[in-house]
């Protein structure tokens, strides 16, 4: 896809080429998050952060992707925009907030409104997550960062043996992810919940339609020797009630132990974050902490090198980030 | 008036001169809007944005006007600070948030704050709206707006109608314009409201004493065809009850059929936004969206171009805009 | 101390030649801060401003040093963040969000919280206030402003007299204002409080240990005649009940007649702000406002001083700062 000009609304909208072609170009954006040099390419641009729902860390992080290139943020957080409430169409805010920015990065709760904004918006738009639908950015970082740690044994998407743990029926992210690895050929996807919580037949077909071989069980213990495991949080806030959601609690732990009896020497570990720390439920205990293969806060950065690329290419700068370089006078810590 | 320096609090310090060189200079500012050229004329300066009322566009609006001419912006939203609650005064809170910014942007909820603010502080403060008293900055992108679709028609303000429809009781706007107008000639001035809505006769007395030809009407039809349409809101908020409110509900409606029945080929709709979409209530129907006088979102437009000027012209850099134009890297929708 | 890639999380880590560091390079930051000169040497910096706990003016004045050294600013208002909720540790969201800037500004309103929260931080934390435990910029502006406003009088430090009146017991600055007064020579301490109010006997060993002299009093009249005094509000969100906190309403009033009475011709008046203005409260009466010793608005403006020299200091661009000056084409009001 030509991607200069476009909003980013969805998973669906990428082909295997596009997909490459952004992760090349958050590659690139490497040794710019890392500071080791800074680039002035977006200097005066100007991101409209519009989070109609709260989620400081996928807000900032956008915010900082904009700042990395050089450019400006002006934000909104919560539906403070009593517009709305006054009965405003959501065309009409877009067709307003719209002339306040260069591009537009968007979470609301209500799925579908971020693409019905887009229709409005005269810049564009990047979906940052519009309630049980969508949330792209995360399942390109979730597929770069599958990608790079691969790469690093020598291996790659193709013909990997990934698990997906935990609450399959309510992780949007695992969803999204299927969706892209359908795109790549040879996949060995095991599945681990209870079966209450299991992935949706329609992710399964999707991933049987595309040639992929599909495991199904309710234990952990012999589907972990993958090269990665991708362990998920109980969403718990999705349950009818605590009761309810305390019946899965503290299942499919992964801690050292477990580790070293049942994964691979070198099995990445994945996790949308956040993880949950307390000790009834920990998914992914802190003893992994010191495990080189525990990838969550690498995937972390990766989403700043994601939004960048997305940011890059919307505005048709992907080529022309390096020409706008200039030194970093402060020590950094990164 | 000289402006550098100077506070900018409510449309009664203008004279038309000063109208005529804030729209100018509002003019210049479109190829940086437009995103044809950058400016760094305010590279490195602060705009403290304090909202202490929420407004997600007026706020942004300002702040992105800032961002434009390459400031800075801090920001505040809500009444968050604790101080006042603390038996702050309005003074102390001014002497010391002042010293955080070159120039402030305040709404606050309650009249006359933001010139009781002004007092204390010790950088150019522009009103940003308070309460049910002053919103210089829309007045002014209002009367902008006026003048630039008027002379695409080869008209100006002088000598124009202008038809004011809807809630002329509790919209501040159709105020504020009002008192502009009253220092231009020959205005023939429709009031179009219920009775129970009906411009206050201050607001009359103003536009009368200004030798401005006044007509009066409960009905749109015999009276929009005008140069300008300035359809209102119904101010439900503003209601002793949502049963009093619905009373007016839908009333004054503008359609194209009836564009096309009573208004002038070329009348200008404008509306301060937001509009009501809702069925029962729009009075700005979207099977307008497509009609080319349809002002509503050049007028939004407008307003950025208004801020620019005022921040241009307090803080004494009108002239110097363009010396400071660097080029755009990024493939700008706009 | 080295301070390039520390945390400044406590007045405790200081030593004298630290705190005079800190104070040198805080008097070279003015000329920046008044915007006589601009500087862009930290231009691309990203400050993480983490406010767990909302405080405009401790927030915007983070912000503003941070962009008067040339940076930007990422910031989050309040517990928005649902992941603590969600039961995630302190270390993970540090782990995340600390790749998100350059260096972080932080304030939580848990004792203990932003160390905590340090440990997992890739980039230097400075504490911004952590609930009834530390706020170390503001001990470091009070020192530096008695420092500063001794100095016009050819005194310094070592040796003067500051009476501090109020709430001695629940005002965390003078605690902190005490430790760092630890580490000078022959200061005059008077105490001036309600039995009730009175300072901690921690805080009042700590100034003993260090040699100082002591006197405590429950009456302002005979002990304000000192170089410096210290007035604080009565804080009344901490009592039990609004009728507790009611008995120590409005004593220790400090006014013009009592000024000229019981203080010297030059005693400088200080106050950590917000002070409280209502009639039956004031604690230092508006009719000082025009009295040049009254020091509390330089106070303030000394905290970007501060905060300055902290990012400065912490990222390694001390001395650069004047290497990467430039131009201010705006009229300052400053």
């Amino acid at each position: 896809m030509k991607f200069t000009g476009q909003h980013i609304l969805s998973v669906n909208q990428f082909e295997r080429d596009d997909l490459q072609n952004i992760f090349d170009i958050a590659a690139k954006m490497e040794p710019y998050a890392k500071r080791q040099v800074r680039t002035k390419v977006l200097d005066g641009a100007i991101l409209g952060n519009l989070f109609f729902e709260p989620s400081t860390r996928t807000r900032v992080s956008f915010g900082c992707a904009f700042n990395l290139l050089g450019g400006e943020v002006r934000e909104t957080t919560g539906m403070q925009s009593s517009a709305l409430a006054k009965g405003e169409s959501l065309y009409d805010t877009a067709r307003v907030i719209s002339s306040y920015s260069d591009v537009i990065a968007m979470r609301h709760p209500q799925a579908g409104s971020v693409a019905e904004f887009a229709e409005g918006s005269r810049v564009p738009v990047i979906n940052g997550g519009d309630g049980a639908n969508e949330h792209p950015t995360q399942a390109l970082l979730d597929l770069f960062t599958i990608q790079k740690e691969l790469s690093a044994f020598g291996q790659n998407i193709d013909g990997m043996h990934i698990a997906m743990v935990g609450d399959l029926k309510n992780g949007r992210t695992v969803h999204s992810l299927s969706k892209l690895l359908a795109m790549y050929n040879n996949v060995h996807v095991s599945l681990v919940s209870p079966d209450a919580l299991a992935m949706p037949t329609s992710v399964i077909d999707t991933l049987e339609n595309a040639g992929h071989k599909i495991t199904i069980s309710d234990k952990m213990e012999n589907h972990i020797d993958a090269d990665i495991v991708y362990q998920t949080r109980i969403q718990e806030e999705r349950f009818a009630s605590q009761d309810e959601a305390n019946k899965y609690r503290g299942q499919f732990r992964l801690n050292s132990e477990i580790y070293t009896k049942y994964c691979k020497s070198n099995t990445v570990i994945m996790h949308p974050l956040p993880r949950d720390s307390r000790s009834d439920a920990n998914e992914l205990d802190n003893d992994l902490n010191q495990n080189p293969n525990l990838a969550i806060f690498r995937q972390a950065d990766n989403g700043v090198l994601i939004r960048m690329a997305l940011f890059a290419l919307t505005l048709g700068v992907a080529d022309k980030v390096d020409q706008y370089q200039v030194d970093v006078p402060w020590v950094s810590s990164k």
